[in-house]
């Protein structure tokens, strides 16, 4: 079974790995590393690119931390153990064109004890502008990957993405959902801790064949209306990042590092007073689709 | 004593002469005015002005709403009783030009039954660029009105401020702070509830005056790079906001009405990774100042 340095070495050559397609699926951008410490034990590094041909701002976050588990998150978590040790590889990427859709990616393991740890991780979607063929396209590579694994995970976990990338007080979904899931072990899954490590693995190894997908209307041209409605879309995601989002506030609770963590957010966003889109407009449809429960697959 | 009726007509009177002032001020702009009903109880009226000659997005809220107490409200509050009757007005008021300081401010009154009520409020200014000499003619106006009330008013609420209006995670307060109280009542100030009343009467009804003086370089010319300071600073606003503010998280645990409580937030704002402004800079100089203990009236 492998143990949490194998893990940890294998979530950085992810990242690695993650970079370099990026960087050819980008052309232009190169990454920008800064290697950090954590003050009470561990650190990562965290890549940057920022103003490429296709990427305005996106980051590639591998981390390994341990220490002394803060009370919020042991009373969060419902657990006794006081020491705790995690490593994840965490993505987002926000392009310049509002065609081309904004994805987070994120796969962590996390370790209480020798008996007590989980994976978790997810990826899910956010286009500016829903396209339907391509949100099915998305959600049949989550599959296929989900099933090499087991059965039920795409519907189990793309459930589990309805329900957490959720911004409840807009009554609507962040994006398209995806898959998500998080304290997944050998007692509530059917996978022992090997399969559930190739499964995490298996959607970090290709996350960027599923984006680079996505990315189809890159080169096509695009309005200052269009832009506009990006920046508001984005807006939402600042909503969802400072106010719901279980990896942000567990960097904020155990101090992480600031510029690392919040590098989810975009270089521009905005917020109008009470907009809305006018009927019958790419707007209007996108944020009808922008609900729970799409079965996207079928 | 004040009762609760007569509280809330004050506020709306309130209400009323800051939008008055502000419109006058503003010169171009006027408010937009939406009414609303909260379904468990109570309403609003929402104010909102954009693209002004000085404002560009800004906001007078004022609400009187009612009903059963969440529990998540009850156990921060930690208090036994059910029900509960809030009012207050807010305001946030983002100018267009990076030279003039967002300001934002807040009365209110919280009753659960009759003997068990309080007043909260205050007012914090956030220069995008702190000049000293704007930054303690604030304070001495805030000071000038606490003594009014008593000896013990400034210093205290100024430390409140300090504390309350804290990027923790960011290590630096949200701007030069101002004044703010919570649940003062006849138990914990020397003030009788008519008394108190008249304190925040008084913020209340002198913020128009005390914002107009903050609005000295108005039609100062700026550079693109301070509009691009601006829109960072914004970022951190929007932090702050969505992060720490506890009347936005009141909103939000009460459902209040979105539209009202993120009113708050700027048109504009921006995150770039680990931006440091250059040594010697203005910029500089004023992240050297966003911190607590600032003595600025001495």
């Amino acid at each position: 079974m492998p143990n949490k340095n194998q893990i940890t070495e294998r979530f950085k050559h992810i990242q690695d790995t993650i970079c370099n397609g990026l960087e050819q699926l980008d052309g232009l951008a190169k990454f920008h590393e800064d290697k950090w410490n954590r003050e009470d034990g561990g650190g990562g590094i965290t890549r940057i690119l920022q103003e490429g041909n296709l990427i305005e701002k996106g980051g590639v976050n591998f981390s390994a931390v341990h220490g002394t588990l803060p009370d919020v998150i042991k009373n969060a978590f419902v657990v006794n153990e006081t020491n705790f040790f995690a490593t994840g590889v965490s993505i987002v990427l926000h392009p310049h064109s509002p065609l081309v859709p904004i994805i987070h990616m994120n796969i962590r393991y996390f370790e209480l004890s020798k008996q007590t740890w989980w994976f978790g991780g997810g990826i899910d979607l956010t286009p500016h502008y829903v396209n339907e063929r391509k949100a099915k396209e998305f959600h049949v590579d989550l599959k296929t990957i989900c099933d090499r694994h087991h059965q039920d995970f795409y519907s189990k976990h793309k459930a589990w993405a309805d329900d957490y990338f959720f911004i409840k007080h807009r009554n609507e979904t962040r994006g398209i959902g995806g898959v998500f899931f998080d304290r997944l072990n050998e007692q509530n899954t059917p996978l022992n801790k090997e399969q559930l490590f190739n499964y995490v693995c298996d959607l970090g190894e290709n996350f960027v064949d599923i984006y680079a997908k996505q990315t189809e209307f890159r080169n096509q041209p695009f309005s200052e209306e269009q832009k506009m409605w990006q920046h508001l879309r984005r807006g939402r995601y600042v909503e969802f990042n400072l106010i719901y989002d279980k990896g942000t506030k567990f960097g904020l609770d155990t101090s992480g590092r600031i510029e690392s963590i919040l590098m989810s957010l975009p270089k521009d966003a905005s917020w109008h007073y009470n907009y809305q889109p006018q009927p019958n407009t790419e707007e209007a449809k996108t944020l009808s689709l922008l609900k729970k429960g799409v079965g996207w697959v079928f």
